[in-house]
């Protein structure tokens, strides 16, 4: 029996909250290969755009509220959330093209953002609005409507992040197109 | 029935590795508090420091081989893991002072770093040295030996980081006190 093995194991977690989001589905299906034309870049575009400003708000669990206290002296968060509308028999895939784009090359899913992996857990930042309570009023968060919430961390600039990391080309070109402002 | 009750359901998760690291036990236990005198201080930041350059392996299955390509053209990855040192009874704990510390403020355990937490979900930023098939270099990882890895993420300066976030001023002095190195 090796080290991984040991892991038969299988851990349990139970959501501490939802997110609530005017968000109703993930922008991208990473598995349906298709060209990337300028109309659905453009949509994606937008939709990316919208997202950076786009209010929402973590419900969380009665139970957790003297958890909560504090949280709101940081001015981001770390959301982990689990993303809930990937099915279950799309964990077992081990290579997309990112985004699900035919121009992009084929990586392991664990080399890319997709929701589509082993353990389907995600992680995004977002600014911290407000806590009134349980109720979180964040800024900026990527999850979809519904998305079981299953930790919440203060995020720490230089704890949580690194100077001077680096990305591959293929990244780098999907993020040039989606810094720009999308078009009217 | 609200929201979060709708949650009764518990998410299932299977490690997809395991790390392999010098670091046999947590920097410190945050359930008991404890005055901070000069020689405890004094070797926590030199832990901490050493943290900072250890090089430690995440061993992954090898059933997730071909989801690991492509990960090496990244600088930094994004380790979700498990903190398998916390007793299932201290998932319950809904305050803390920060480190432990008597000399720090009482606050929720979701405003802090502590991974006594509902769902002892822990992110850690490391640097990738190499990536040998399914074994993954790392330094500057701060899971402890045997943590069960969730995920291994590509790290994404701004997608996965903010540049505008601020901190409470208790956190400030920890950052502080462990930025400067250690005494000799």
């Amino acid at each position: 029996m090796n080290a991984i093995d040991a892991f038969g194991l299988q851990l349990t977690i139970r959501p501490i909250g939802v997110v609530r989001s005017e968000l109703k589905e993930p922008m991208a299906m990473a598995t349906s290969d298709q060209d990337i034309d300028s109309q659905r870049l453009e949509r994606m575009r937008r939709e990316a755009w919208k997202t950076k400003t786009l209010v929402s708000e973590l419900v969380v669990a009665d139970e957790w509220r003297e958890a909560l206290v504090g949280l709101e002296e940081f001015s981001h968060v770390l959301v982990i959330y689990w993303a809930h509308l990937v099915p279950d028999n799309r964990r077992g895939i081990k290579q997309i093209r990112p985004m699900g784009r035919k121009d992009m090359p084929l990586r392991g899913v664990l080399a890319t953002c997709s929701p589509a992996r082993p353990n389907p857990i995600l992680v995004s930042i977002a600014r911290l609005l407000e806590r009134d309570g349980t109720r979180l009023r964040v800024q900026g968060l990527e999850a979809v409507d519904g998305s079981p919430v299953l930790d919440v961390k203060p995020f720490v600039a230089g704890y949580h992040s690194a100077e001077d990391s680096t990305i591959p080309d293929w990244l780098k070109r999907i993020r040039e197109e989606f810094e720009r402002p999308p078009k009217e």
